[in-house]
């Protein structure tokens, strides 16, 4: 895991899971956020563009929840992984898919950001991982979301339907 | 409120209100969703793209939340609207923000589509309206939403930052 401090959780996916609007680095279209394991944190930046706007001047809460959904996973895979003393890519691959998400627009969030996401574990219990996510922007939380992010079954990852 | 059988809930949205990445016909980078209204719920067809990908095969989380987010705060529009008399586009113009989504993820929710958005109203009490969303894909529900929408501040709709 020391490794992870430079490489994003993101970039450990193999290419057939690496096409996520939201964090797959292949997706051309997507969002491509990459998220930093910082040992008992993950860390994300994302800049919006003008266009991820919802109300005039203030971000897009689609965009919010995109964000913590994507961000919640990769904290998940990241602290499984160190809990569990393996690499993020090592056999079989643990990937984690979104249960529930819970997203609190606590005020607006402005446009310009840079938006600053921060994830923290809360409870690892069995194949589940909840994990808890701030967006804050110029040092103010603007949004706090929860993600109950579950172990993907294997075959799933392995196959398209 | 007769025209909304064939007008979107959204073309009742002012120019500068009408940006917004997940519902607004002018932003030409979005999702530009259109929501009808039926009397006692709004619906919503969206067919995902290719690239609107999260896990192979299956759409992308964060796409069915923010189709639930936007969906939901038109269904707040229209619900509200209809139980004061008044239509969408009288002044002061009545418009609804996010407070908190939830999201549940029943099932993976096929990238075929077409998605099949339905939003109701549980409660409408003062400045609140409380949605809930179902997504559905071939006869399936595949995700759960709940979106608690609140009255904008006239002030906020009509400037920006």
């Amino acid at each position: 895991m020391d490794g992870m401090r430079q490489k994003a959780i993101q970039d450990y996916y193999p290419d057939h899971l690496n096409q996520c609007y939201g964090c797959g680095g292949l997706n051309t279209h997507g969002l491509r956020i990459k998220s930093y394991w910082l040992g008992d944190r993950a860390v994300c930046t994302f800049i919006p563009q003008p266009y991820h706007m919802g109300p005039p001047g203030y971000v897009y809460g689609g965009l919010l929840a995109s964000l913590i959904d994507c961000h919640g996973n990769a904290t998940a895979v990241a602290a499984a992984c160190q809990e569990a003393g393996r690499e993020p890519d090592s056999e079989p691959l643990w990937r984690y898919l979104t249960a529930t998400l819970h997203v609190e627009y606590l005020r607006p969030t402005p446009i310009e950001g840079p938006l600053e996401l921060e994830g923290r574990v809360k409870e690892i219990k069995g194949r589940k991982v909840v994990v808890e996510v701030t967006v804050t922007v110029a040092g103010k939380i603007c949004v706090k979301g929860k993600v109950i992010s579950v172990l993907a079954p294997e075959k799933f990852l392995k196959l398209a339907p």
